[in-house]
């Protein structure tokens, strides 16, 4: 059995083992400082389909086959699949999906999805209700524009705190089987709203979910930020980052030197025009599977907290005169198994 | 360890027990032939809100409420809570439990969710990551209308086959601590796509999805529909539920005994004009919690099935030429625990 350190707050019994990872992302992710990491960089922002909304589905499904092929396994092997993404009703993950034929857990957890999936997916591996599992999301910058913003051909101007969606997908695989590393524990998000109704300035609505998740889990597991090699946020982009740090700092914990955040790393902001940063499911999936799980495989870091963040609102939710609410999943990866 | 029989099919090392339930629901619900076992019937389809999806998420606080106070627990006993409804970007969910402070998972499952909230959470009780959980979900009819089909204003026509997305959320509290009755397997979901494209039609694009799933339950636990005394889906409506039927008895399994819809259940069609029944998330998820767990905790029956169905589509996947995914999972329910 787990041990349920306090609520929403665990140490798995035994490490749901990381066998596999892959991130295909598109050609400006693949320009950014980070595009030698991907396994694929997709230069058509079609992925060779008709809509946007169909290429996502098709990164979606490119990460997953490309996870399962790196390791030598078949979709057979995978007893069942969590992904959620952005699109309204997670389209891009079930048409995406929908061939695999492998049990389907449908999440939906705004950019925060990644770790969401690793949470459900390490508990069943951690329970026995799977052997193998897949979690795995994915954003667009175009399908995003137009569903929460504007339509592209609007040219809208961009605000100075807004962040760029990544055109991305990142796949995990997990198992019972031992391996060079895995998740060992995790936190449950609660949903933190502390009245942002900018959703240009995303990065400062979603920083307290990500300060109080890792509060939480320090604290609980009585652990400190020099435990642990890096702490990786999702993508609060450059205002958040520094927030986050701000927070913490207040709670007299001082995550300076561990903090990456994946929307700040993924692009160069100067060089790239992207603002405060990157964003979107697709973000930290691609950034996690590309860069920070191969430094855990490699042995050049052993102990990583990942902290996906997501923000819960709709553009109809706004437009009746709502806040932000946001969350933040983590879990915790080691080398140490 | 929890039994893993095959790919997403499994049995947990000990059960999930149910400690409490409730049902809220609207003023059609309420005059529906189920009316007198709902916890609470709200006329006002408002709720006391401005506007219907503000409304949404109150129905699916208030569920939630209700099930904490009549086991008499309090919001801070709960260690996870499971949601998700069918608004975009699953705000009716977010919004209404945000108050709550409840770490949250969020799940798309469409209408299949109640189902998904159930297999989520008993396998986090299982693993020994929660002590107790929530499930919840929600729909609401004028809600569902204007994101999915017409605005009400718009006074559109509706088809033979269509069907009431009803105005309801349920919940289920679940504990590792003994009680009457509880889950003790699950079968989860493949995506299924039988190529319908009719939105109007969504009991014959989903009960492919039921009859597969509850196919490979039996079959995987060896059991046949005599072991059950009932075996429920979602919101299959006429159509649907004549479908599964059939469906089954091409593969030697006859459920016509057993088979109950909620979608069927929830209204008296005839008289209330809801044509093929009722659907929406929050349809099976009142009528499990304020019809079926109270005859199983009264003893008057000792196993179910519970298979809701979820339809994957967005109106969007459909104006861009898609047929419809469905999915369907699957509880087992017993007071022989």
């Amino acid at each position: 059995m787990a041990e349920l350190i306090e609520r929403g707050v665990y140490r798995l019994s035994s490490p749901a083992y990381i066998e596999s990872y892959a991130a295909a992302v598109g050609s400006k992710e693949g320009k950014g400082p980070l595009g030698g990491c991907f396994d694929e960089v997709i230069e058509d922002s079609h992925f060779g389909m008709k809509t946007w909304e169909k290429a996502e589905s098709r990164f979606q499904l490119e990460a997953v086959s490309l996870a399962v092929r790196k390791c030598g396994l078949t979709k057979e092997d995978i007893d069942v699949i969590c992904a959620g993404d952005l699109i309204n009703q997670c389209t891009g993950s079930t048409y995406g999906l929908r061939e695999l034929e492998i049990p389907f857990l449908g999440l939906y957890g705004a950019c925060s999805t990644m770790a969401e999936g690793l949470l459900v997916t390490s508990m069943m591996i951690d329970s026995g209700t799977a052997k193998r599992t897949a979690a795995v999301t994915s954003s667009h910058f175009s399908t995003a524009e137009r569903q929460f913003r504007f339509p592209l051909s609007y040219g809208g101007q961009r605000t100075p705190t807004s962040q760029w969606t990544c055109t991305a997908a990142g796949a995990v695989i997990l198992t019972k089987y031992a391996k060079k590393c895995g998740i060992v524990g995790g936190c449950i998000g609660k949903i933190t709203d502390m009245g942002v109704n900018d959703v240009n300035n995303m990065g400062s609505a979603m920083a307290p979910a990500a300060a109080e998740t890792i509060r939480r889990y320090l604290a609980a597991t009585n652990t400190a930020p020099d435990d642990y090699d890096y702490i990786i946020t999702g993508d609060l982009g450059t205002v958040g980052s520094k927030l986050i740090v701000e927070l913490l700092q207040k709670e007299n914990i001082d995550i300076s030197k561990q903090h990456k955040d994946c929307g700040v790393m993924i692009f160069d902001s100067d060089e790239q025009d992207t603002h405060c940063g990157g964003s979107g499911c697709g973000c930290s999936a691609s950034v996690l599977a590309g860069y920070f799980l191969p430094m855990l495989e490699r042995g050049n870091i052993s102990n990583i907290l990942f902290a996906a963040t997501g923000a819960l609102m709709s553009p109809m939710t706004l437009q009746q005169g709502e806040t932000i609410p946001t969350i933040s999943h983590l879990v915790h990866i080691t080398s140490n198994v």
